[in-house]
């Protein structure tokens, strides 16, 4: 029997891709999908690309009847909305997937210091257990509230675990020079992503207090076992999805080429939405577009003795929906690749 | 057992395109590909996309060995390099797609006056169905040899078809401006589709004497049964996928958009890739990017009586490589939208 | 001395192309500039573009004090709030030129029509003249009013001129298929024009009744001197700057393609912005990006019979702003060119 | 009398630029322009963008003929091409601007590393100026060969003069991330720039070994008075013009963001073409498309202690042809503003 998943904020991009992914999946089936702006009509109105695939007609909300029958529930909800409806369904014992921010930031105060916030259910932090399969997978299987990560965090979190967990590097002198398509600021109309803006432009937005920084700096302190503090400057690029991270980092010890890939395929071995690319092949977001992978390349520059690190995904895929639903495979004891086989998009 | 597929010219963007859709059908695999420039290395060197998903050395091209065990050969060629190699495939009894633009047109004069070349082997001519499933599923089933029909034909004879098979249109009075995106142009370098040329940038090309007039008026010929002339004019726009035909006609009796609404129904009624838009919901090549769909909308103009007929899709796939699949599915005895059940993707 | 201009309605994108374009007349100078949004500020600080070249701190909008001292006033309004100050400015004995809609349908019931209001001065609307200096340069040179042709309309009315004029076609079987790039949408924030719906993205709009139709057929009629009416059918295109018109007409003589190039060539003799192009270098919007031009390019298809005729312009320049300025030029006895000696921006 | 000016390879993007931008030279006059690839044409045939502002047919070359009567020529050619040639046009005493690369390396050695050349006239080197006026006025006023800086070092030694001329950052740890429009690349048809490829994408290339960081290793080592390394890594971007660089700093000394704004208004007091921005206006490659200016913003990130440094440019402006017209105006005692007033084009 299929597993029957709910979603809950079911018209933004992060919806709308959960459902495109979730109808080819052979072991679940979206049985309800639920948003403020879309109820009474068939959620084909809101994402026209879907119809012919599936039928679902959103009901007024109502958690109780929401909830019911369901084995999982997906959250796309912005920051500060997820947290008191996770603690329900939490406590329906119906597992969650998070794809919002509220539960990515284990410490109360950090989550407030990031999101100006004061957390609705900080019992439940310990609870959850951050949904990024390549690092936490056993954790994973257990969990019952996983927390998916933000999508610039996939991107950077992947490209340096290998380099912190063997300290290779120093932890504190990280320059993470990310580039995001437009999809990356979601749905809602602002100035900056009117297309006459953004079209032909380029620029860095949100320098050193983007609220990513917190979950990553976390993550990246725990691979180190040991304070690590980012450099973080992420800029929009106009294309649809995408996002290259390019890090530059200082090594502490001696280290070749040879040395950075062998690290790496050994520390991925058995990840099978990694791809490990070299300077020849270096990572384009173009060759992720659509999949769930993440592209990555460690580059010793020799001439510098600086190690730089790329690393490609599509945001809306390993960087949100794909990876939420690689985290219910882990979570459900299914193949992590279950319907996410996904060559990307090309061209 | 899976159907064994060989794929010649696998280096461009529709053979690209048909591996990386086979990856996920499941009845058939691809076994072998070839191409002139990628001999020794895998396939995913060329379509770096496709990396994880599958490996395939590329061997030196004799025909004997590679059709050895096949089932079907899906040709991607240059027109004229494909009917010397059909013959040879036909004469061993193995099922052949041709997504070149050698088969398509059944009157060996109308192929030379279009490409200006004899052709290699005209007695194939009439043994070959083109491969439209919506007009020609019958013909396909028995087929031995499809003409997988060009992009701009599939977005045009889909739109008319239902007008011109009950004459409800003047024949000779047909406006028909297209808009591609630059895939549809191919992988070859040209001045025209180099990036800062095309960005930011619209024109029409082959005004009144592009290649695909012959095939398109060929068919709604044979639709209409009356010699039917187009005016066809196709426009270059800076996007990778996607056609927009929109489409003038002059209805030749009195009309309403309800009974145009309930002559596509009934015409497309069991197409399961056809989806019908109407006014509001207007064909948007973005819905189909991606998809083996082909949006229509038929609209009637009260104020000036004419038609207007807008038809999307994705020149890579239900233009050329879906649209192959989905006869390859025909042709044996499969569901048609096997490994095709595709939304778009959509942002 | 200078040319004293005041413009309402500055923040808008007209209204930024305006200053940059008057930046650099040598007879003209932008003396006051007034917006709701930006009261308070320097016009910089909602053009960052034009910072350095121009500082001009906008002021509550009082209507005698604006108009203390300007020679001419340009109003970049939406459709129904020029018409009142246009009654205003032109009982103070001040020239206007209105960017927007209300003076340019001559006929009360038709402008009610179109845009669903009733005139608020329809007294002027024959004092007015329609700002087309191609077509009407003598009335210009004595207008005190100016209502300054749509985009669309630019585009269509001069790529047709010539043929009603010399009555070679058939008026009543006129298809027009235009694409626009996306500045022609405006500022507004819309679900439309939103980065990820537009980009990689074509489809129609407004199929049959968008409201240039009206002042194309209005014009179009003067020039045929007789009833014409089309069918227009506007795209949305992911550029940012142009609009390509493929306009297809039926000829009621006979005629060749020297006929029509010696036409065109006649009848556009004295006007500098008319380029005239043929087939093996059809119109393209990016040659004209930045421009004053209107590259056309009328086109006999000799298989079929009809004419063709594409015209490409950059819709804020000729289609709006550099227009506009020409106007300007005309009503003060300047050369109609002078500040806008621009090649396009290529690439 | 207007300066007299010659181009020697004038159908590329630089060569189309510096025309299109000298039409408006009150001071200016292209007199003649040549390439290999245009003999007995006129120059609008390469840029059709320029036709109706000038007319210029292109002769055989021949270098004697050529330079008769003109004061000064500019070379766009590929590195190697011009050094011969800038030879014999100072021999004939006549000023000459360098596009390319061949002076813009002060010593041969340094030359040979990064363009794997030997240098036909080393000793010239010394009498050629890098034309980068913000630094170098003073010797451009008197120079006869001027080499025009490349695109990436001008954005770069621009944002980082200031601090390492007053020694306020560590001269070994300097970050440059890069981000280039596709016109950077040139009009030579490569894979990279073939529209389906890099529309939609993003990629680094070159990573530490781009032949640009020799120049900017020179001319910062100048201005630092010590040996600068850098880390330099440039990615190309679905744009047409711009580059931004995003450059991570690490100060050695105590400072705020009211001194780093101090430090670049005093610097750049007296620099027309050098615009500061701050947190909240963040350089845009919009904001300076088609304008010689460069946007810079240096910002403090208080949590970490760096400095970030953006700049912004039109990589055909003030990357190329524009600044290159500057420097014409320097060497000819012009205001360096002269047919460079030009607000950037938005949208």
């Amino acid at each position: 029997m299929k597993i029957k998943v709910g979603i809950i904020g079911a018209t933004g991009y992060t919806g709308g891709e959960l459902i495109r992914l979730l109808i080819n999946h052979p072991q679940a089936e979206v049985k309800k999908a639920t948003s403020r702006s879309n109820v009474g009509n068939d959620i084909t109105q809101v994402h026209p690309n879907l119809k012919g695939e599936i039928s679902l007609i959103e009901e007024e909300f109502q958690i109780d009847t929401f909830l019911k029958d369901l084995d999982v529930v997906f959250l796309a909800l912005p920051h500060g909305k997820s947290a008191p409806l996770v603690k329900e369904i939490y406590q329906k014992h119906i597992k969650v997937i998070d794809l919002g921010a509220d539960f990515r930031i284990k410490i109360p105060e950090d989550y407030k210091h990031w999101y100006e916030l004061d957390h609705a259910c900080p019992e439940l932090l310990t609870e959850s257990v951050y949904g990024l399969p390549e690092i936490h997978k056993e954790e994973i299987k257990k969990a019952k509230i996983v927390a998916n990560p933000g999508c610039y965090p996939t991107s950077i979190i992947l490209a340096l675990a290998p380099l912190l967990a063997n300290k290779i590097i120093d932890a504190n002198n990280i320059v993470i020079d990310s580039k995001s398509g437009v999809t990356g600021a979601g749905k809602t109309l602002t100035d900056t992503t009117h297309y006459p803006h953004i079209n032909e432009n380029i620029f860095a937005y949100k320098v050193g207090n983007h609220r990513h920084i917190g979950e990553v700096e976390q993550e990246l302190s725990l691979l180190a076992k040991s304070k690590v503090v980012i450099n973080f400057t992420p800029h929009l690029i106009p294309i649809d999805r995408g996002i290259l991270s390019s890090i530059y980092v200082i090594p502490v010890k001696d280290i070749t080429q040879e040395d950075l890939d062998k690290l790496y395929q050994e520390f991925y071995e058995n990840c099978p939405f990694i791809r490990l690319r070299d300077k020849k092949t270096l990572p384009q977001t173009k060759w992720v577009q659509g999949s769930n992978y993440c592209d990555i390349a460690p580059i010793f520059d020799e001439r510098t003795g600086k190690i730089i690190v790329f690393s490609a995904i599509d945001n809306l895929v390993k960087g949100a929906s794909g990876q939420a639903i690689q985290n219910m495979n882990i979570m459900f004891g299914l193949d992590e690749t279950m319907g996410l086989r996904l060559a990307g998009i090309y061209p």
